[in-house]
């Protein structure tokens, strides 16, 4: 049974303008902080020389941390590659599309250079060693935020040649599968097999793209491997997966946030070879802050492993437009723990005087001394220390999953609907709505979903997918299932090519209706609101149509249709439309799951589960800045943070970014 | 006397996901189609291995479509290469400015190398020798939509080089000729000519591009001849010309349409060798569908060989915003025969599983069954089957030459008034404002200019012109005709070097004006309407002034004139506004050349002609969704549709998208 | 004494189309003019072949202009080369991060290759030994706008290294400075110093981006020592310094006018080797004609040698939308000698017929006969030669200093605020809300400051700063002085290091407040506008706060403060807003510093000096269309152009775009 919630934060002692780790020890502890993630990108530090090794200030950290009664989390180095290195072996620099990459940036290694390994080898054999003895380190993170980094080398592509003449044989299988004939691709050789970087080809290029990500997977289940060989019993493995972010511009100055499946690593193959699922979430805040972030990335995470999880970075104060308003930090964190992470850690300590992400602001402002942002930090741990054996190993047994899909999102990218419409759009159109009516979910692989774990499914444009996988959900509604489908499902098989039949492939039965042509909608409405990007002409041969288009020519198509189907229910959506009309399909929908859906809705969120103790916790999030007051929808709860209890109907006073954690009391 | 109008589609058996062809025909049957079009992209598949010939798909399709009584065109495969030919020669890649091109995509071949053109002759003697005998194949397309692919290489600078030696004899006179003293760009020896890829001088780069053109052009005429030395007397040559698009952005989910003046082969020098001209037209459809599109490509492509044309592609469902509306389809159709086609083929037939172009959509859905708008094509050609002696063959004789240059296009776009006003904007400009008052005319290249044979000439932004031209528009006018030029006209000579007196050059006394200054039109109105992009400050010397510009100091000015000139008339329009002011001027300027102008205006389109009865049909294309009632403009004429019979002034019914295709009757 | 303003414009006769030297001189004449400038980019025409030398034009010019009465000056030829000595040595083209850069423009050598500097110094030695005993040879200009060019090529960087290595001695110290253990890019040994083209360390490129200016400083000290060994002692040596452009897009349709601090030279570090300080300056025009351009372009020249300056090129007619209106162009000439400039010429004197800059319009039009511009030039022309001995050598004695800083310039750009918001835009916006009341200032390089010269010192975005200056502005201060100092002043260090303080660093106790956060502003206002981009959020320690954040959150904090220490005061202005909040607190500010402000603002300009005669003028520069009436503000003074004399308080009369010159009449 674990006692205590996992805060603190990435700590960089090497990059300090003067000594200062005894002060900042004594200001973590002060902020009620019992962890730091050291040296995950300092391998010039720890081996300035080739074959000279340097652990002192990593030492200096332990010590000092297990002085004070800290933890320890280290990071093997090797996503940044020292100087010497490329000078040793130039071709450990990425080859992309667009060319070799050129040294400075994190992230253009070549992963299957072999120069490469071995020196990552060493370091990795040689730090794992030298730490794994330590009492206070808790475990190690691999690598950081591991992606293919647009691999397309030479060795990758001989890698890929090797494994489709192993998994095709004949090159007329092959042709045939991606459609090579088109526009004069296909070959009668292997050897023939033309530099991948031109390819537009897009069914093939998924495929090269779902090799590339298992090739960064492989990699970090070498490192696990590795690591293995050194580390004690009761220390973890994770890594810190990083989400696909949404993209504002191209620079440092506005840079995005988490946001959806990332395109270049797929997490569940990823994280087979972890102990701990852990990754990075970054949202908007000040006026932007709604917590669907929090939610998302942590429904992601924790469905990884089906436990409890790590948010291995989380802001601080970040960039300017993220500069927390009194009480969002510690809102920031109850979010996390809300969705189950055991623990959060900030990037970082301090803001660096120097390099990238100067702006990249840690908890600690350049002055290193304290600030409104620190302060907030003390009140989050001053209360998790009070806290943390009813907070620790927070459960959740949804009963609705989301399901996403990394080759429907690069097929999405090859066969895009319109350029301002991303699969990783579609997946938070259809999360973001469940989640503002506060219907919690597990959003789940492809690849790890099993149906009968859910009364719900989701599947958002889940372009591409095989004919047994459709059995299953033609199965899983028989059984008794709800499945609810977007526009753009079931549409092509693993090979991305195009069902030559009438949509949904296999599912007609199941959804009620056929599909052949779709369209821009134009000026086309449903429901009274506008329709965007597409609009599927649904014919409701079985089905019931819940919503028809509003338009002169389309208004003979459905656009939402339901169709009770054995002893299920499977809803299909057609088009892209305001979330409003997606939360009334849901509605119906839950209600034929059998699953209840709360009255309070955004910005009242609210996030459940069972703690340790067996008692049923309620956070409720209040991400607004006027005051509200909420009518008690449980019959006996009682706030830990203030003790205060409260009956069903009673009111419940929530200021600005407000946090209570009501336990529900046994009656 | 052609009594088939030809109907039918691109034809890929080739990327069928199961044998389907007997299907295929059947429902082309069906549909009343005619042709299929095959081969032009297939150069893998009929020689899958150098110099292993496999015909055997082409020789099913050619029996079977024989045995339904249906036609074939053959293309030649040569716009895209196979992988293996690559292998053997990677320079077969074309070298443009920013680098050679990865293999992959069609047209990026170097057209002049020399191990391509070799195995291009095999493959194009194999084919039409294998094919030429067969009763039901009339005719071979030779490569399709070729350009010049930017080919900035080697080979293609050499032979510049030795074109420029050719031409201007000393390294001085080509100096003078562009300018080349300017920042020291000027050569003593040609060898020390520098590396083409990063020349600025817009008057030497328009000469290269024109070079490019005719190396475009020059290997067209190498295919022809020899397809020629295989084929049968009756049996045409043609090829699938490219318009210029306007592009939306970048990708395949907005592709643009066709728009213009193809900058990247001259259509008059590639169409010499060919014995019908042919070119795809693709347009906005839905509510953006105009018929503008349909007419512009129709007016250039039938004024090539001043005869009747093939539209070798056009649009079935094609992209989500081209899905046609009930009706469309057909008005596509009928458009195109208004314009002088002597048929249409869709691209294509199906639409394709895998690939680039798999949501380019053909008639078929991917469900390869029928669905609306296949439905609509059977209308179509169930009416082309009763009706086709009455619409082949149509005849006009256009009275207006709107002239088009590509070389004032390419100095258009190094010369650029404005990012936002191409060359082929101002085209449109005048063509539109021209189509919409039901106005038809030929759009005729520059070198294919005969103005004895017209009462009126245009000239959209004729940047460049030699002073022979300019002395045979000169002459034009005094001999009667009427000359309606834009803003930058005649500014340049043929290697772009502006003209060093008052403008309009040789033409100040035609037109009556001069002018050495323009500006941007700020604030500047004239007739009430905001000037966009350019005013060129006009004086009227001995011209009228229709309209002055209205802005507190360029209201001295001029920007649209009218002056008499022997025994004709020529206008002047300064500036760029909205098209109501070029009508009224069009107006004026019909009036002066005695061509009459229906009454009907857009959005009821006529077009009219001769058909080979003698008959004068008008065709009636109404482009809104609107139902209207016009009143009929003419004496005693039948609808061909219908039957019914309209005498002049009786009200007629226009429904939404409708097509009416009036005989005169004799009296 | 000078009695003469230069009056006149850069000469290509190397680029007429036909032989116009007499007719152009004769123009020039009839315009008043009485200077050329020749020779600075033809290199190709002077040396057509290596080692064969031809000056005949240039002996043309000469021989006339002398004829005439007319005065010379020579540009060195050595910003563009001619392709044979490309040919002789391809690595003389620039190598920047991009790649190689292909020959056809100027300006992209690699000034440090030594073929290039070999055959440069002997045309420069032919170049000036020929001319420098022309009689009416007043000058040499040496190169053109000379920038690093983006330099990155192997030479550079070896010389960076040296560089580096005798400045750091030690990797370790090295390593240090910068932070290069961030990301792994630390190094044991010089040799390991990567490639600097994918270097993203912001502090270290800064570094090399100074380094950069420094070469491109150096090659014109080598030019000028060349230049000296043959030039008479009263011939002048200058460059013609080229100002950071506010770009509008990519391509010469919209090219964007004169902005900023150059990034890619130091103009104070450039202007060492110069006996005279020249520059050019282009600004909008027509509707957009402010005055604001030739005011700073002219305060940052003359600023560099504190003396009168010369334009060397400013616009005639130029792009479309610079097409002067009537009486601008006699704005534009004096508003230049209201800043103390020597003389314009402008570029150029015909429109070219050919090439890039073919709408680059000059002052003739390519008609080359007049025009109503070239009228307007006669005019300034006729007042000139009147009133040259009263206009010349206008002296100033400015009591506020901007300090402008490259360092920091490149700072900004790595480590940007906002995509919206350049270092440039903030100067600007100090700089013009200065001008807009009609206070002169003088621009200083950070490099050349004397504070004892000031009554205020105002430090738009000063960044990087070292503590010794730091130091320096504190005496400032407290003897006194009055600074003024922007949000994002005094951050970092000279390498751009954070100072790990609170900010301003070394300043708290100057300005009286500290700041440890920022935000983005998003809804917060100040002074009831809008704050845009940043808000620091100033804790007024010891300050008096001139407004505080209009914020639920912010508005705790001040985001404009003022502070009385020693003799002096200290504004910190924290955040961006309307001009009209700095403009007030510049009004304070110049109360506190006795300096006077004009009661008169923009549209209505002034500007003030003492002439040779002792005479203290008053430029009104009348920016605007419209007709006002002023009251006269000085007790009795008289119109240079009208002799008209104004008593205070009595009415002058402004004509739109008008122009008055006053001077003080002794009482």
């Amino acid at each position: 049974m674990e006692k205590t919630l996992l805060f603190g934060a990435a700590y960089y002692p090497e990059y300090m303008p003067y000594e200062h780790l005894d002060q900042d020890i004594s200001m973590m502890k002060a902020a009620g902080m019992n962890v730091v993630r050291i040296a995950e990108s300092t391998w010039s530090t720890l081996e300035p020389e080739e074959g000279v090794f340097n652990f002192s200030y990593i030492d200096r950290v332990i010590e000092k941390t297990q002085d004070a009664d800290m933890m320890v989390i280290i990071g093997t180095p090797t996503y940044a590659v020292p100087p010497w290195l490329i000078k040793e072996d130039p071709d450990i620099l990425v080859e992309r599309k667009t060319g070799k990459a050129q040294y400075g940036y994190r992230q253009l290694i070549n992963l299957l250079n072999p120069t490469y390994r071995s020196h990552a080898e060493t370091v990795i054999r040689k730090l794992v060693a030298h730490t794994s003895g330590k009492e206070n380190v808790i475990g190690y993170q691999i690598d950081n935020e591991t992606k293919h980094y647009g691999n397309m080398g030479s060795e990758i592509q001989q890698a890929f040649q090797k494994y489709l003449e192993k998994k095709f044989v004949t090159t007329e299988k092959f042709n045939e599968t991606f459609g090579l004939a088109y526009w004069s691709n296909s070959i009668h050789h292997w050897d023939d097999l033309p530099d991948i970087k031109g390819c537009i080809n897009g069914g093939f290029m998924a495929e090269f793209e779902k090799f590339q990500r298992t090739m960064a997977a492989e990699f970090l289940n070498w490192q696990a491997q590795l690591v293995r060989q050194y580390k004690r019993e009761d220390q973890f493995i994770t890594n810190n997966l990083g989400f696909s972010w949404k993209k504002f511009g191209a620079d440092i100055a506005h840079d995005g946030y988490s946001y959806g499946v990332q395109p270049n690593i797929n997490f569940y193959e990823a994280s087979q070879c972890l102990t701990l699922a852990a990754s990075d979430i970054y949202h908007p805040t000040q006026d932007n802050l709604t917590g669907a972030e929090t939610a998302f990335g942590g429904d992601v995470t924790r469905s990884l492993k089906d436990s409890n999880y790590l948010v291995m970075e989380c802001q601080a104060q970040a960039f300017k437009y993220w500069t927390p308003y009194p009480g969002q930090l510690r809102l920031h964190a109850y979010g996390h723990l809300a969705s189950g992470a055991k623990g959060i850690l900030y990037w970082n300590w301090h803001s660096i005087h120097c390099g990238y992400e100067t702006y990249w602001k840690g908890l600690l402002s350049h002055d290193l001394g304290p600030n409104p942002t620190y302060r907030d930090a003390c009140t989050i741990g001053e209360e998790w220390n009070k806290m943390s054996p009813k907070l620790c190993g927070l459960k959740k047994s949804n009963k609705i999953a989301i399901v996403v899909d990394n080759h429907s999102l690069t097929a999405f990218e090859w066969f895009p609907i319109d350029k301002e419409l991303s699969y990783n759009d579609v997946l938070r159109w259809m999360y973001d709505s469940l989640y503002e009516i506060n219907v919690e979910c597990d959003v789940v692989d492809i690849n790890a979903l099993e149906p009968a774990k859910y009364q719900m499914i989701i599947t958002p444009a889940l372009y591409c997918i095989s004919e047994d996988m459709l059995k299953r959900l033609d199965d899983f509604v028989k059984g008794g299932g709800v499945l609810i489908s977007s526009f753009k499902s079931f549409i092509a098989d693993e090979h991305v090519r195009v069902y030559a039949d009438t949509q949904p492939h296999l599912l007609q039965k199941c959804f009620g209706i056929s599909c052949n042509q779709y369209t821009d909608p134009g000026k086309t409405r449903i429901k009274g609101r506008q329709v965007q990007y597409i609009a599927e002409l649904l014919i409701p041969d079985e089905a019931e149509s819940m919503a028809d288009y509003e338009h002169k020519y389309w208004g003979i198509y459905s656009g939402i249709t339901r169709h009770s189907y054995g002893k299920g229910c499977a809803y299909y959506i057609g088009c892209y439309t305001e979330k409003d009309v997606l939360k009334d399909l849901y509605k119906a929908a839950l209600s034929d799951a059998s699953v209840p859906a709360p009255e309070l809705t955004w910005p009242v969120t609210v996030r459940s589960g069972v703690n340790q103790e067996g008692a049923l916790l309620h956070y409720i999030l209040h991400y607004s800045e006027d005051n509200r007051t909420i009518s008690c929808p449980y019959e006996d709860v009682t706030d830990i943070l203030t003790g205060k209890t409260y009956k069903k109907g009673e009111p419940i006073s929530l200021k600005d970014w407000d946090v209570l954690i009501l336990e529900e009391n046994k009656l």
